[in-house]
């Protein structure tokens, strides 16, 4: 794995699409359809990315990884699926979410499917320079990592409707249920280039924080204006709706006095739901400094991110890593 | 992998006890205590036994993949919490089901997780006889069995509630939804024995017949004393109530005249409720010939399998896999 190839952003694309089809093709069938609706049009593939540019830093070729990056991206969009059920979300990326679109046993059924799918994939899939032993470690992490994102979720779902649980609550939860996603891909991309364990850890450490800081960007985009917002693709008010711990609101809380705290309260459901509450809820936040606060610690877990790139060879791959870790800051 | 260990029903099931508490250790944390609260006290080990029974009647030594055998035993268990979540099903072993205990929400991420866990486990757990490439193989004929069992559960969705959609239909339906597994089961262990192709195919076959007669067992269940119900150890009437096809009554409505069929229609929803509708129900099933010709069904299945274990060395482990399907017939 000396010489890594060439792997553009716009090829990935394009054998994503290919093997997306391949894997769920056209013909008729109900999972396949279903599942093709989840990962077509694909979304920013984010996940996958990450894991194929930490190859590419490590002296990896990513390009033979690339089938096991499409199988990172499925089990991502596989618990997208799932998590649009438990919140009712009935959009995703400008269209129906899956259980909007295929009904709610569907949409359960067929994230089970994606889930066994992408992990038979990432079995099938035999990469010839890396070795079957470790290839049995990669399933290992990515299965340990699903686990930690639920252990998360689970925690977030105690968390739910409870305002005063408190800014480290908060990031413990955020640290399983996000971060740990992108910690586990940079750890995987570091496993199947046999890094050495001080680089290893600097790259987890970078896709932690990295992961952390994306979170807080979606904590504060019901506040931004309508570009900001249509431009993610996501229904950025379903966290709101839902009475999510957010960071804004929970550094509010932090911050308020007794009569503030309760029209916190009584706005933060309300601002789920309407434009209006969702104005006033804005610009008491804004009083309380919560907004500047958030995206002080968000430029603080990106900033965190670029520092342990330091571990790593200098050159364009690392380059690259350091300006996603600045795409979040600059939201 | 040539001197097979004793490994006896009640080895096994202190192995799956102790293995299961060190998976989900008994410390508080909420996602340990609901796999806890699924996992046991354990159902009847079925997959799992079949699959040490299976690598022993080869040759195999079942001790060494007791650790894989769990796995199969918790892919299914993640499946059935989320199948209580799709059917509303409130009890299961006699005890809440995961949803009603725990939530909705907690029993589709608890899923999720446990479906992670055993997918890391599979790949965690080294079979020093056997090699990684082999299972690498394993992996992913467990993980596509999955996708085939999912498969089979949609296409159950959609004839739910069609009375008329006829034996064949149910039966191509049965085969993804239930045989899959016992087939990917016994596959399963003619892949890490190594079986000659023929072997591994008969082998297949017997699971396949077997998994069939297991469905029609539980389809013929709701009709059959207190005592029998009771001993299945699930809501018998759960498929009836969710209207989801079951040979009897597919077999009523294809003999039925018109009239006949208007009954079943509207005795069918409610005999999922009450016990004089399902008395009725039974009555009208059993003037048909339906519950006969079930049975019948059921037996030429259970047949199938027995006649397919000419393939395998004769022995104690063979009398055994053609005992277990005896059990089916004289259900």
């Amino acid at each position: 794995m000396n010489s890594p190839q060439p792997f553009s952003d716009d090829q990935f694309a394009r054998y994503y699409r290919r093997r997306t089809l391949e894997l769920w093709p056209e013909d008729g069938d109900p999972l396949d359809r279903l599942a093709r609706h989840a990962l077509l049009p694909q979304g920013k593939l984010l996940r996958p990315r990450l894991f194929l540019l930490c190859m590419a830093a490590l002296g990896g070729d990513p390009g033979q990884a690339a089938a096991l990056a499409v199988a990172l991206e499925g089990h991502h969009t596989a618990s997208l699926v799932h998590d649009d059920l438990i919140d009712g979300d009935a959009e995703r990326r400008g269209r129906p979410s899956v259980p909007a679109g295929f009904g709610a046993t569907q949409a359960l059924l067929g994230g089970d499917a994606m889930l066994c799918r992408y992990f038979a994939d990432l079995a099938e899939h035999r990469l010839e320079g890396v070795g079957p032993r470790r290839q049995l470690d990669f399933i290992a992490l990515v299965g340990s990592t699903g686990v930690e994102v639920c252990r998360g979720q689970l925690l977030e779902e105690r968390l739910r409707g409870d305002l005063d649980c408190g800014t480290d609550a908060y990031l413990a939860m955020v640290t399983m249920k996000t971060a740990a996603l992108l910690r586990g891909t940079c750890l995987a991309a570091a496993l199947l280039t046999g890094a050495a364990p001080a680089v290893a850890e600097a790259l987890a450490d970078y896709g932690e924080a990295l992961g952390i800081a994306f979170q807080i960007r979606d904590d504060l985009l019901p506040y931004r204006d309508e570009g900001a917002r249509r431009a993610a693709g996501k229904p950025s008010r379903s966290d709101l709706r839902n009475l999510r711990p957010t960071l804004p609101v929970l550094l509010a809380m932090e911050r308020a006095a007794p009569r503030q705290a309760r029209r916190l309260r009584r706005l933060v459901p309300r601002a789920g739901r309407g434009p209006r509450a969702l104005g006033e809820l804005t610009a008491l936040l804004r009083e309380l400094g919560a907004l500047d606060g958030a995206a002080g610690l968000l430029r603080g877990h990106a900033e965190r991110a670029r520092g342990r790139l330091a571990a790593l060879p200098a050159g364009e791959h690392r380059e690259r890593l350091a300006a996603l870790a600045r795409t979040v800051e600059v939201f």
